[in-house]
């Protein structure tokens, strides 16, 4: 049987995040979060338009899946993200007890697993899932950045 | 000559935050940032409040401080906290790339030191200052709640 809700099926709508990022001017990274095979918030890199280093795709969704859930904890939520989340990210989730991280491309030099930013117990981290559709995606935004400045 | 700004002149504004947080049934943390011996923005714990985990008093300084400033590096800038940064915030930090961090009680468990959280090249951390405060404050919240359930 086929699964039309599958890890690529929400990955693809956080790309659309990304994409929306990028046509924003923003490092192109976008996430969603899950429940029960439903999207319930979304969210985008808005840091340069905010003024914010806060402003991470993944602050944002955990901000409106809380609001949508009312409850501040994620139990029960899956995050899709584009890139693998930074330690400021990731230390949000851990707090979150949220239920599964799904990132697309690694971040070497600033993701949490070479960091070892501390997720919770309850948390299961994967990744790899459109990593080459992310990355370049990354790729394009700085190459075209170069040429403006 | 005495100099009035010192690190336990701020902290004690970071405890008036933190006191705040205490009167609204929040952990008590709270956070000040300053430049040039100025408050800039204050902040203190509102993850009930907001039913956010994200909204930790040193995020929301983060936030102010970089609306206050126009910009969302604050290389000349200082934050006091009455309680050592967690992950999350630590993180943040990183990225707002702050000269300064002054916190007051340890957190052994949770903190930014014990998990090995990367701050940026620039900034210098400290602590113990208004230790024992902050860390009352803390106490007396978590019997308070005790007795109250």
């Amino acid at each position: 049987m086929i699964e039309p809700f599958d890890d690529t099926y929400f990955m693809k709508k956080a790309l659309q995040e990304a994409e929306a990022a990028f046509e924003q001017g923003e490092i192109p990274v976008g996430a969603v979060i899950t429940i029960d095979n439903r999207v319930i918030a979304r969210g985008h890199n808005l840091t340069e338009t905010l003024t914010d280093v806060t402003a991470h795709a993944e602050m944002q969704a955990i901000t409106a899946a809380s609001n949508f859930l009312g409850g501040k904890y994620l139990n029960k939520c899956t995050l899709y993200v584009t890139l693998e989340p930074c330690q400021m990210c990731a230390g949000a989730l851990y707090w979150s007890q949220i239920s599964k991280i799904v990132y697309g491309a690694r971040d070497e030099a600033r993701g949490c697993i070479n960091l070892n930013t501390k997720l919770h117990p309850k948390t299961e981290i994967s990744g790899g899932v459109l990593a080459e559709e992310a990355s370049a995606l990354m790729k394009r935004f700085f190459v075209e950045k170069r040429n403006l400045n």
